[in-house]
């Protein structure tokens, strides 16, 4: 055992406030991280405030982690000391189900789901068949904290060409959008329409562009046109422009909804070329009535899709690094965390904000 | 031109009563059809109600059309005098489009989209651009009638193994579920669920089981329960049964929802396999609200499926000629189609109306 500290809320109206805590010293297949950066993802805010109904306090937020190896257990193979890693929304899974089998842990449905970054289990209290695992936790802290503890291989590699601070978004943010890009096959010369032009919409467009697809921005914000085409996409003000949208009628190959909030989708079936997918990644929650008229249409679909599997969140921070993307961020101190959280909610972060962690030790 | 009957709606309240009108003679390319049978589709009901807001009365209804080729144009070389013939939801599309080209005319993304055997055109008064098609009609009417006159290759034939009035709803409710069950990859040893045991519920499980599926019935109607199981499917009583909804959990490679009214899909997410499909096809309408937490937890989608195409169309004629598979049909005369229309939305038809139009000749 071992004493961190970290920001954590206490109820779903308190701000994150400074909790010193222990954590367990590495296992065999475990390594020690301390933390460098962690982004502050909309989920964080969702699960501090009990939006999806399941947050167990107190609340320790932060999947988005890049951290340096500081201790590795005896059997570890994967990292060594002084790597520079990352931790992205798991850091366990149950390793026998036929997802786990697949090679995509993000869809594990062993007994408890895959063991989330914080608030993990998924299903509280519940304890490992076999004690290989973590799942004996009543609760996990995420990486708005001093250090991590995590199997060795839910931790990701950084690559050398990628800013610490500016991997950290791509460890959630990122992953949540290649992963439905390359589940439904998103090829070069594909037309691409991303909603919302947030913390996930900013990396989503970033990454079509470097795939080569030619991407169309939805947005409310007609602040972020000018930030929207620097990033090389077209952009269309939602709804409003009933024009431009009759004139986008059956072009596109995909789109993906980063929306974080309940919205309506029906807008945008007709917009799709027959037999392709709206995927919602940002909203884990109730929409607004579908209207099956349109998506039988032109036989159109609606899918979620959940982060992404380790294996294509190294690919993502793998390709980010070949193809020179980087997230937009503004860095933060720990201590400006709360006003943070506020200006997310608003939309007011361009794109995404890093903690910068060095701000937290000797606290 | 030559005098036909049949019967029509003048409103969304009035009930069909007997109508004369004139059909144009079969020109090069289209044969005459004496219609023996055709059956009473939900569709009919929310078109001659105006429940899709987009009906032109007189609403003169039936696309499960069965009849004998009487008539044919001087170029017609799929079909002769005396076949017996079948006509479904359409008799006529762009004939130019991808999805045309593709053999997907159900898909038809030109001007118009494809002709509607009623109320068709689908855009009213479109012309059509060189005169090959039908589209300079203002409306169509369909198989509630004496005759229909139909583009020679919008014309199924009819196997020998199938029995005329039986083979009248494989036209529409055969092709709209057979259309999702081929493009979505069923096959045999696959588990299916199908949503609703009405006109297409039940021609879904047939087909189904005669696929060497695996098949559970999700019905409201406690009494429907002893039919389904003849059919060879298992059943369950919807949402009701919790426990047996528990148990079926990841387990269908397949949901088929025919039910044909706005309802909730989210229950049936959690039975799905990881990357699975509901799609609904009875319901052209805004459905509940879909709580994108459920389908993003495994990748499961939602979506909608229009008719089939006429390849597919003579297909699942073809498959249930093959196969011995039979809708189960209650024959009825022209003048009783007001009362089966009030017993379709009652639920109490076993399991599709048929009309025998001999009732309709000489009146």
């Amino acid at each position: 055992m071992f004493q961190c500290i970290g920001y954590a809320a206490d109820n779903a109206q308190s701000p994150l406030r400074l909790i010193r805590f222990d954590r367990e010293e590495p296992g065999e297949h475990e390594v020690l991280i301390e933390v460098m950066f962690c982004g502050v993802c909309h989920s964080d805010i969702h699960q501090i405030r009990n939006e999806w109904d399941n947050t167990v306090y107190p609340s320790l937020p932060g999947h988005e982690v890049v951290g340096k190896v500081s201790k590795i257990g005896g059997a570890v193979t994967l990292h060594k000391l002084g790597d520079i890693v990352g931790v992205g929304c798991m850091i366990d899974s149950c390793r026998e189900c036929e997802a786990c089998a697949a090679g995509e842990e993000n869809y594990c449905h062993g007994p408890n789901g895959w063991l989330a970054t914080y608030n993990g289990p998924m299903v509280p209290k519940a304890k490992a068949p076999d004690g290989k695992n973590s799942y004996g936790r009543d609760n996990t802290y995420g990486g708005y904290s001093t250090h991590l503890v995590v199997a060795e291989d839910f931790v990701l590699k950084i690559p050398a060409g990628l800013k610490p601070e500016e991997a950290a978004p791509l460890l959630c943010a990122g992953a949540t959008t290649f992963s439905p890009m390359r589940h439904w096959g998103v090829k070069a010369g594909d037309k691409v329409g991303i909603l919302g032009l947030g913390g996930l919409g900013h990396v989503a467009v970033k990454l079509a562009k470097a795939m080569g697809c030619e991407v169309t921005v939805f947005t409310l914000s007609a602040d972020k046109l000018d930030a929207a085409k620097a990033m090389g996409a077209e952009c269309v003000i939602m709804e409003d422009d009933a024009e431009a949208m009759k004139k986008l009628a059956g072009t596109f190959d995909f789109i993906l909804s980063t929306i974080p909030l309940r919205h309506d989708v029906n807008p945008y079936f007709p917009l799709l070329k027959r037999n392709k997918t709206l995927v919602a990644v940002g909203a884990l929650e109730k929409m607004e009535p579908l209207n099956n008229m349109l998506t039988a249409f032109h036989r159109q679909g609606f899918s979620g899709s959940l982060i992404g599997s380790i294996r294509e969140t190294q690919e993502v921070l793998d390709f980010c690094a070949a193809h020179k993307v980087a997230p937009e961020i503004q860095m933060i101190r720990i201590d400006e965390v709360n006003d943070a959280v506020d200006r997310v909610v608003n939309g007011e972060v361009r794109f995404r904000y890093v903690i910068d962690m060095a701000s937290l030790k000797g606290r």
